[in-house]
């Protein structure tokens, strides 16, 4: 038998794998698992977009353009003018997802063996798409302490080497819901510069800002044009994960026309989910008015109900729909793990995301899990009881 | 500015992207652009496939499972059996197209600086999957002589060396439209099994087979199983090229393991198109026997009336929906632009795809030029006439 690659050994599985057997466990055993472990909200997609796919009168189910439906990217860019992101339909190309943006952008900024500098903890599917590309990530480490603030510039200088070519953020952060400052974003601005490197922002949270705060895009920053590479995606925006569009959009011709080529070689962004995505350029200002104010609601049952439980801390966010939890436990991924396997409160147990598959430097996390609050308040209430009951009896707890 | 990758470098465009400018010029000017060049069928999308999208009850549009619904699997699943190709639906992987499938199944199989054979002229886009795994191409040539057969088991021999680590068919295949017989695969069987070697086989064209002949599968190969991994589609067999749904099929339990890796990174293929996908597997029967029918009268059509032309030569392919011609010109690279460019009768041209382009080795394929014939009986004729007339005037043609 052949050997397999390289990147097959080094590939990381997804950080919650080893506990799906133990869910479907304790759901043969009869004990409802509250899902708070992965990022699919239970919101509803918006009817405009639904409609449009039953509406769309497609005879022959045809490629797209390389790039994606030209009316879409002018769309698209619409979207982003009014959202204070001054671009054209030439500054986009719409991707199968985030995550092939993030591809097409590794390819096509980075040599295998460069170094991308990443702020952990970061989403764990960076990770993949490093070993995809050949890539080496550094991490700089953020901490609970400060609500997983930027760490400080000088932490980033000290990790440069020849090898740096990037820098990559999620703002606001997955796992951490971390909204960076402008003042954040100018001090990693000045580094970008000064190393002449390549700033990816992933900000597929932009439309979920709690407290009255407002997104500063990458795009805006001064003098930065031809660094700077937005990652965007509908997944979350309006609860469309499964039609996996997104989109690369950078002011640099030469990213944009380097991403293109990857892009005609897997043809096009499917057809239909392109269709939903246009549509939903026209979702009412009222749909994500009471998107966010629902996730106010349930980060604060959330985010409170945790910080109430004797030993656990949870920094609140500003963004996203996650929010860092530290447990006064041995290791949260035997805490998570037991609490599938050994525990139930009133037949409900909790899934958690253990954040050490979150972070890249050994060791780190093993207090820590992420909760996705995607699920109604009722659900996450339970949640909280849950898990201070279990932390109650869990062998682990340190008291 | 940041310098872009090496890959960004390297990543071929599209053979025709050179054409196009040419083509919008032609159609400016007024002229009716007879597009041959590509392998988008004007066939209709099954009813049943169009009927589920208008009819699935999707409230929240989820992300599916990375390997694709289960349901959908086990309907793929059952579609192999019929067609004599023993898999179940946990050697299936499904994919965002047969684009993906490819990839994944480099990235699983081969590390950077390996080698993978490909008879040429082969799919221009292997080349960019290659560009994206960091893999090297090596050609064996096959010839418009005796329509592309497989070139002689000792020209695979001489290209092997230690970096050799697999080989990739398209059968039937495109741009030939050769289809390999069964003793043609078992030669090559038995190179891949005494190297050791992957065989990748891109099947997408199963349902396109003329006179009377059958595929045979590399899946169907006697101890290949751990060796033979087969690249699938629905854009052609459904006409749903805009679906972006493909299959990495294996009965070799690690590949699929670490190509689900892979997949789980980019969460799930597009929603939308797996229910197309799956409804479409109950696509009648008298569908496929239309579609075949028309295809072979539009094969007739065209490979008779070129072979008709003083100085052309075009072998009739017994599978696809593409030929290879051979014209007596200088290059069909200027060739098929001066068609659009300097060029009418009765005010249409036509636009093909230069060959030169889907061979690795440079100056092959400089008279040949790829034709879909994937348009109408009636536009066929017309092309066919153009092409003639043009022979007659263009400035290169050899007498």
């Amino acid at each position: 038998m052949p050997r397999l690659s390289d990147k097959a050994v080094y590939m990381p599985a997804s950080p919650i794998r080893k506990l799906v057997p133990f869910a479907e466990t304790a759901k043969k055993q009869g004990k409802t698992v509250i899902h708070l472990n992965i990022g699919q909200p239970d919101i509803e997609t918006p009817e405009v977009a639904r409609e449009a796919i039953k509406n769309a009168a497609i005879q022959v189910l045809a490629y797209s353009h390389s790039a994606g439906f030209e009316s879409y990217r002018k769309g698209l860019a619409a979207y982003y003018v009014k959202n204070g992101i001054n671009v054209t339909f030439e500054d986009i190309l719409v991707t199968t997802g985030g995550s092939e943006a993030l591809i097409f952008g590794f390819m096509s900024c980075l040599n295998p063996g460069d170094e991308i500098i990443i702020p952990e903890p970061f989403y764990a599917n960076y990770n993949g798409f490093a070993v995809t590309a050949g890539v080496k990530i550094v991490p700089v480490t953020a901490n609970i302490s400060d609500g997983f603030a930027l760490p400080p510039v000088e932490e980033f200088e000290k990790k440069i080497t020849s090898k740096t070519k990037a820098i990559l953020i999620c703002n606001p952060g997955n796992p951490t819901g971390y909204l960076y400052s402008k003042e954040e974003l100018e001090k990693l601005s000045g580094i970008v510069k000064k190393h002449d490197l390549f700033l990816f922002a992933d900000e597929v949270y932009r439309e979920f800002c709690y407290d009255g705060a407002q997104p500063f895009s990458v795009m805006n920053l001064e003098g930065l044009s031809e660094n700077a590479i937005l990652i965007d995606s509908v997944s979350k925006r309006y609860s469309m994960c499964g039609a996996r569009i997104g989109a690369l959009i950078s002011k640099n011709k030469e990213v944009i026309q380097s991403a293109l080529k990857f892009a005609q070689a897997r043809l096009s962004p499917p057809t239909y989910a392109q269709v939903a995505s246009e549509a939903a350029l026209a979702t009412p200002q009222n749909y994500f008015d009471q998107v966010v104010e629902e996730y106010v609601q349930r980060r604060d049952i959330m985010v409170d109900g945790l910080n109430a439980i004797p030993g656990v801390r949870c920094p609140k966010p500003r963004g996203a729909f996650y929010c860092v939890a530290e447990f006064p436990v041995d290791d949260t991924e035997k805490f998570c793990q037991w609490l599938l396997e050994s525990f139930d409160y009133q037949g409900k147990t909790v899934m958690m995301a253990p954040l050490s598959g979150f972070y890249s430097t050994p060791g780190l996390g093993k207090q820590e899990a992420r909760i996705a609050y995607v699920l109604e308040q009722g659900l996450l209430k339970d949640a909280v009881k849950c898990l201070e009951e279990a932390l109650k009896v869990y062998p682990g707890t340190r008291r």
